[in-house]
């Protein structure tokens, strides 16, 4: 018997997330020590104090479960975007939300449209409900968004759009977008997943809120897992038209979000301070990577993300291992069908620093 | 255009979860204080040293992403069980793991079976993806395994069973499960659902790991929500044949698992000295609600779990909102189609004595 067989028709094509290669199985394969990692567009500060303090908080609550309802988190989210909690809907991460709508609105009759070189993701919750997946070819790395509406037809239910987008740092203009929902039949939903809205200037981002005032078939994703510093926690959430969080939150696990999460995203979506401070690192950080790659002659995407793309035009994957090798790890990202290219995540000025002494170093080795 | 109509055909008829009511919740409506939760099936210890310990060294590392392969709590659950870490899946509570045996394996033309008055989330899931759901009859309120196999035909591709049970505390011993795997085909998954195994004697507990090694379709499924105490964490595991879990962890959310629920999962799993603490205050405590219960006239069903349910052979909901007012917070399982029965989670001695207390007075009045 070949449990393979039973499987449901999606999951078996299915290939596992490959996930950035962590710090300490690095170090188990290498047997070295000061490694850096720059592969998960994680957060490169320390948990803020504020996150610290809520959490220890909660610490003799654990053995209790998390609230189910998460409503103080819902508050805090409501009063500071000024809308009602019951439009929203609390994830295990932003995953847990993408995988979510697919499972609450799409089965294996439906289309789900997304962008070439988009967060992977979508291509995996697609595949896993055994949906059709309506990948529209990249304009310049990003979202074709003529493109997108030239596929909707009668089965399209999911659209999919990562602003700015990962791995690419593309970014959609408030205006973009919103010419694009006046397009959208309402029948479709459309997912605008902002996991990296907070690293774009304020002035520059799309006013999603507005957004969700005039159509009611948008829904918006947000996480804690980027600015905010909560990745190791899970939390992320939805913002939408009340009927459709209704929905989600039925099918939602009812403690999907863990005590923790949950306390300490109180905690720092107020705490303007780190937010700013970690925007502003990688504002400056961001600019020193373009200098850098000016200077050595190497081609990058423009991003408005806190990672930084960069062509290499010639296989990228021996870079990569070279990379491990000096103790930085980045993210090779030939699943996404980009197999010259690296994705780097903004670090600490230091840990930049590492990065540009180890790529001149491996580059000049290779050539 | 209403939302609903192009969910999935299986959501439109779900209702969401009823969570035990949180005490903060009772404090908000009823405005009082001092209140006990009885209503979960938690554990009434604060979180064990050990695993704050544990919490307290990740917490600068939680603005990375947890480990997606869970590297350390795999080997430690091995290591424990003699088993392979490549037979291991972790998730996000067992809950999580109830849901993608069904993800992975079960569509809209396959049956699902599982006991009346079971654990509701198997009900849940199977309505969610829209499987057929073969409800079969309890025997005095637990599973009627011969009632199962009848069941069984070429469409049925899961068969959920919870031992101890939940909300009735029923059991079934090694050898009804030994004898009803023999008769169950090998294209049938059979999860064992064991949330509730510590609270059970060591010697009448089921071998699970032992059928494992005869049946390659059994999964096993347990928790650190219960006797563990991690229940606000989030986090449980299930153990099957590798290709089972090399396909359920394709499925699965990459990061389900938050770093902190691993880290201190890894702690407390070899604390012994904190389960049997909790699974010594179960036994004795049991004892005293058995004979609470004899001599207040109210029948019960006897458990192997950490709760009682007991039958007022009346509508209970009125005696759950008493008891309310009383600052005792049980839990109601109209939802299981046992609007008679009140199920009440095991505390601490002070806990039940002032359960006993609430609910003789409250019975008093109810004359």
């Amino acid at each position: 018997m070949e449990f393979i067989n039973i499987a449901n028709q999606g999951v078996k094509t299915l290939s596992p997330y490959q996930a950035g290669k962590p710090i300490e199985e690095l170090e188990r394969e290498l047997g070295i020590s000061n490694i850096i990692k720059l592969a998960s567009n994680e957060n490169p500060f320390g948990l803020p104090e504020s996150a610290k303090v809520a959490i220890s908080r909660q610490l003799d609550e654990l053995t209790r479960y998390p609230d189910a309802n998460g409503f103080e988190l819902k508050a805090a989210i409501a009063k500071k975007f000024a809308i009602d909690p019951n439009q929203i809907t609390l994830g295990n991460g932003s995953n847990d939300l993408l995988e979510l709508f697919a499972h609450t609105f799409a089965s294996d009759e439906d289309e789900i449209i997304y962008s070439q070189y988009a967060f992977i993701v979508y291509p995996l919750v697609t595949k896993a409900i055994n949906a059709v997946a309506r990948e529209i070819p990249a304009k310049n790395w990003g979202h074709d968004l003529a493109g997108f509406l030239a596929a909707i037809n009668s089965k399209t239910k999911l659209i999919y759009i990562a602003n700015p987008n990962n791995p690419t740092g593309n970014f959609l203009t408030h205006q973009q977008i919103a010419d694009f929902l006046v397009e959208v039949p309402e029948h479709v939903l459309v997912v605008l997943d902002e996991a990296y809205t907070e690293f774009t200037p304020q002035d520059q981002r799309v006013d999603a809120y507005a957004l969700l005032k005039k159509h009611r078939n948008l829904i918006l994703c947000r996480t804690f897992s980027k600015a905010y510093g909560l990745a190791g926690l899970r939390i992320g959430y939805a913002v939408s038209d009340p009927s459709i969080a209704d929905l989600l939150n039925r099918v939602r696990q009812p403690f999907n979000c863990n005590s923790l999460a949950l306390a300490a995203a109180v905690a720092v979506l107020n705490d303007d301070t780190f937010v700013e401070k970690v925007a502003k690192n990688n504002r400056t950080e961001m600019q020193r990577y373009e200098q850098f790659c000016l200077a050595q002659r190497l081609e990058f995407i423009p991003s408005q993300g806190n990672f930084i793309t960069i062509d290499f035009k010639q296989p990228a994957l021996p870079i990569y291992q070279a990379l491990l090798h000096e103790g930085v790890i980045v993210r090779p990202i030939a699943g996404y069908g980009m197999p010259n290219h690296l994705r780097i995540s903004i670090g600490l000025p230091e840990e930049n620093d590492m990065f540009f002494t180890a790529l001149v170093k491996v580059l000049s080795k290779n050539k």
